[in-house]
């Protein structure tokens, strides 16, 4: 192709064959504009010595103490009025959004900082398909659950100590009428969505084919999040984030809150796991062009 | 054309005729710089060897899959409620927001891989507008189909299925109060007002004057979903959506889901068909410049 | 300045002095890389031969007709239960989001055929500040509500004629405990802040120096409606829209829905009036450099 | 620099490194392809001869009074139902969004004009870091605070002196049940997050790797304010806003109003500086490179 150099002058027109939504499928000629990057590697010393790396963490703790911080009020909140008069609170739709509008708002802000997971099931999932080392993966996992545990310390700090335990602490379980499996099941398939939204939004080739793809990105992430709530509340109060389970179960500390705990980390790991082989499978078959 | 080179590396200046929204309408010259892609042949058979036709089919099923297991799982949380509490629940307005919000989110993670149809009804509208090959059409189809009934049945999985037949199992019918007649128009009108969106949305002369439109798309798309919803959950619980409608219709297998279900096929097809016919015929005015 | 055509290949670098959010106030060059473009004629004959014209014109009367049916419709549905079950419906703020949701996906979909006004206030703004020619307001002016009429009469077929008259049909009247000037006040804000965002969202110097703005355009103006409506429903049921009030107001047809009428034309096209007095005079300060 | 020509043709193509959404941080190179804008002087006396500091002002007023008019409305609205039926208005949700809407599309509307802050805690944490003049940053906040106070007033007016008494008038206090300290910090935490996402919203640094991101920034900006009424609505109505606090207490004018008032000063403008202080110094870490 001699007119390659121009061609990258042309911006968003050098991909004249780009998929318009409601149509057929992309081309096959995938690999020809567009270069998958290579696997993060599972240790990178040289992160750990660049500030940036240690800024992520930090944006990760506070993006996590904000989003524990607002939900849990707003559960507080909507927990506080007695059961025949929520409609004076903002309702479990409020609550929905309140969880889907922190993530939309958080990874918004956080995504040229740390990458925006406020969640290690995308951390997880992320990693599965190698766009972090090992090393980032578990700082940032630590820092989440740092800062979900503070976020959600503060609120009891508001709420108080005895009225904080009586409204349930915002702590996720499997509620009455439903079993483990189901539980199990709403936290795998609710995480799955998640994830694959993350990696439907970041996807490199997309965003090679379109640059503008990555700006509205956080958009359909904080909706993902939204509508598993509005779907899943009523089966677990909806965890689809580990840290935001642990952190609750720590500031409540109650049996309640640590009985089924385990579901609301090995649904989220599955989830996410399902997702990272779906989009490198099926959607990128990575495996059948590595040679 | 011996400008073209110069022409293209303009970018978004290249149309300074652009409409500006709030003034007049776009000027006639109709076909100058924009070419009106060929109809899509009735049989592709290159397709069937392509790895990214059976991958679409796959995104289809799976989106399909995940619409209906949101959204049914949302109305049974709803329906799970007695008559006197709806407040402790999302309410149907959640339920509004749970279609119309998977809409949005599904169509921005699947448009790249198979347009986003996720919808028989989006899928007869675009192949009567020759967007895509009969063979594709059919395929689609069938694969929302089968994802809509996976769908149901896992959220029949965890209600369990005493209750899962007490709470109507989220199935289209036409509700007490409305004729059949007003069944069917809603039908119509409604999925007119979202195939009719997903024309404007992905129209092929608009998005060559504009490179970011298709970016946007998703959101009025999901939008309209959601507000036909606001409208005639009261009249047939909204359908537009025949795969959505028959998951439900075939997971619950009683005479209610079954009784109207011809109105939830034939209407959404009849409002596919007058939309495509009003862009092609109104909008583009197609029949009368194919000279 | 020399290098000008090679500016112009620039695309969005083409103004390093784009004002970023947050910070200080636009430069004074005003019209240096910009230029205003000239009022539209009164009168612009050409239009009238133009295939455009017209297609515009049915634009907007069915967009004004999806806008009237699926608002009224909602209305409806809200008003059919009784006043201590309104949480078995969308609920007030369903109806909310139902008027300024609708304006948000026409405005998408109708901006390239017809500008997207919808609303004869809109129409009556922008025409003061000259964007468009008398002929085309007024033909806009006559299909909007005819759409609106058409759109309320087939809501009044689906309810029947005998309930749609006991809940009351939509229409715009001013409350209990609110006096005439209380709702031609909340008429005349109200509308002001619609066509505020209007010509904020539209404006041809902003477009010039970004080109993406239109793009977004749609969602602060249906945003702006939602809004209105929130605060002002319980105050006149929230006109702002000429066309619509005519349309619940005829179909309905009864004293209650003509008592009144009055406010809410001449409250909206005041409203316009001073959004278009407002751009013009304080925000482009255009008489004081017509020079 | 050489190649700066051929590099700025490139547009969105000149930065390869950008940070895509779920991946690792940015690279260290900061200061490369970036010019951190130099801190705006403390008093700059050419701004006062120009009349775009005048309309930033008026636009600042225009903003606010419609703010504060379209929310305290939509209080009273909620207000007038009384305790039972709650369910016949927008609901605690609706006036969650009514804040927060309104944020967004004033933000939109006066983002070009005046740089969009509607708020003197925004106002007080751009002039911390720098970015406005101290003349204008005092010139803004009396303006908002005038457009708060005729905002309200209008609402008193609307609603009738006597009612508007009994109804509360939308002043912000500390509820029952929760002390000084929790509502203190609420305030503080609550405005950190709207301040936090203006921050990250203007970025300089982001904006110069992306030129679409000011865009969307009105988006999430809107959506903080949402999610902080949300959650603190039970807590103390939600200020994070000193001119909204004022404006309900100025016309309301009761004990109750002025009680507490400096809470909704002292907090916001903390949690204003320590969003400008988190943002200069751990996300730019502009101290440590100022040699």
């Amino acid at each position: 192709m001699e007119g390659k150099e121009q061609d990258v002058s042309l911006g968003a027109n050098k991909f004249p064959e780009r998929q318009p939504i409601g149509t057929a499928a992309q081309s096959q000629d995938d690999g020809k504009d567009y270069q998958e990057p290579p696997p993060a590697p599972l240790f990178e010393p040289s992160e750990l010595t660049s500030w940036s790396f240690y800024r992520a963490g930090i944006a990760e703790f506070v993006a996590t103490f904000l989003f524990l911080y607002i939900t849990i009020l707003t559960v507080m909140g909507v927990s506080r009025a007695d059961a025949n008069s929520k409609c004076k609170t903002v309702g479990i739709q409020g609550i929905a959004w309140a969880f889907g509008g922190m993530i939309f708002a958080l990874v918004y802000c956080t995504a040229g900082i740390s990458g925006g997971h406020i969640n290690p099931a995308v951390t997880f999932g992320l990693f599965l398909a190698r766009k972090l080392s090992l090393t980032r993966a578990l700082f940032y996992m630590v820092m989440q659950c740092l800062g979900a545990i503070c976020g959600a310390g503060v609120v009891k700090g508001f709420e108080g100590k005895k009225l904080y335990g009586t409204l349930g602490g915002g702590v996720n379980f499997v509620h009455d009428g439903y079993t483990k499996g189901d539980g199990l099941g709403a936290e795998i398939v609710g995480t799955f969505i998640l994830v694959y939204t993350v990696f439907s939004a970041t996807d490199a080739k997309r965003s090679a084919r379109d640059s503008h793809v990555p700006i509205l990105a956080p958009l359909p992430i904080g909706f993902a999040v939204f509508l598993v709530h509005l779907a899943t509340i009523p089966i677990t109060g909806t965890g689809i984030n580990p840290a935001r389970s642990l952190g609750a179960a720590i500031i409540f500390n109650k049996h309640e809150g640590w009985h089924e705990h385990w579901i609301f980390w090995v649904g989220p790991f599955i989830g996410a796991a399902l997702a990272a082989l779906y989009h490198v499978v099926v959607i990128r078959a990575i495996p059948f062009k590595s040679k």
